[in-house]
């Protein structure tokens, strides 16, 4: 896609292709996008469907909302202390509307350079807003992007809360958490449904892979 | 690494480890940070590298630093289409030295990513700032970040010219660029140095595949 208007700018053709990797590999690559509350099991169940991949001699690989925020998505805190604060604050990620909807952005890229590589890509991202994901689904080939909702509700998570956001966000010490302060707004056509209100994520990782199966990924 | 005063930031271990990835694949995983002024050969060589990898079954991958500015790091013009104005004169990336600072360290954040993966990461940029390339050498263990400089004059470059970009820059239609209007600067102690003003890119492909041999990346 050469791009006459911005000339520094020129795409290039891979020697390798992706599906040269995919033959080598004896998979496909897509991109598992599990979405849902915090406290719903998307890391434990995306953790457990990645060490099962691996069982099989499947490559895989876990995006984890909570580790981008350490590098790529960084906040404006941490990218201070190595960067100075001008860069920090045009550059830092924070968790403003705008600052999750780039932090979503970024990770879908990383996820279909991922699928590219030929990896079952898993991530888990509360990505709470429909535009989002959407945008994400849009943006890669038919059948590559596989929606999974973590349904769990809201009582459930919080009576969970495993990682006591909830019990701070009543108290005021986190600010726009999803399902508190801002909406969670389910998928409309996701790929899979997993029931996390009574199952356990070993179920729910089996379904995962599964759906892998079924959708012809791997085998 | 919890960090306490980012509470919805947790450090999350990954059930399947990148030894787990590295004895599974064969080899370690690495980044090839290939460096050099625009026209010197650095993706010529790294998708050349990357076929011979391929090849040897060993897993690698190309950052590319224009393909990149498609997804990840898109410029202001290309995220205004999908995401509008006010989003992309925040988030998009441009020219500018600050810009360019941001693009790479996102890059290199891919590319640990990927060397975490334990795939033998191969990027393309000019990354002109010393600054930039050690910001990321810190970031990582030591002996995972290879850096590799693409040593070509600015005169051969500006001879081969492939995209017509010093051209360009000469015509004043592109600005700030490296070697015409803003400076290189030549890694200080790079782990590799490819004469790249006479000795064809195939040859400069096995002096990387050597080294990788050499540090023990890949048997």
């Amino acid at each position: 896609m050469p791009d006459s208007n911005e000339p520094q700018v020129v795409w290039h053709e891979h020697a390798v292709t992706r599906d040269d990797r995919e033959r080598s590999n004896g998979h496909r690559g897509c991109v598992v996008w599990l979405t849902g509350l915090s406290g719903c099991g998307k890391s434990t169940v995306a953790n457990l469907v990645d060490h099962r991949l691996y069982q099989r001699g499947v490559r895989s690989y876990v995006l984890d909302g909570d580790n981008v925020r350490h590098g790529l998505n960084a906040t404006p805190r941490m990218l201070a202390e190595r960067y100075g604060q001008a860069f920090a604050e045009r550059f830092g990620l924070g968790f403003s509307q705008q600052d999750r909807e780039e932090n979503i952005r970024r990770v879908g890229e990383v996820a279909k350079l991922l699928c590219d590589i030929g990896l079952v890509t898993l991530t888990a991202f509360v990505s709470p807003y429909r535009r989002d994901r959407d945008a994400i689904r849009a943006g890669m080939a038919a059948g590559d992007f596989l929606e999974v909702f973590v349904d769990a509700s809201l009582a459930v998570c919080e009576s969970r809360d495993p990682k006591g956001f909830y019990k701070q966000a009543r108290a005021g010490k986190i600010k726009d958490f999803t399902g508190v302060h801002t909406p969670y707004e389910p998928p409309e056509n996701p790929e899979l449904v997993l029931d996390a209100n009574n199952s356990p994520p070993e179920l729910l990782a089996d379904r995962v892979v599964q759906l892998l199966i079924e959708t012809g990924k791997i085998r």
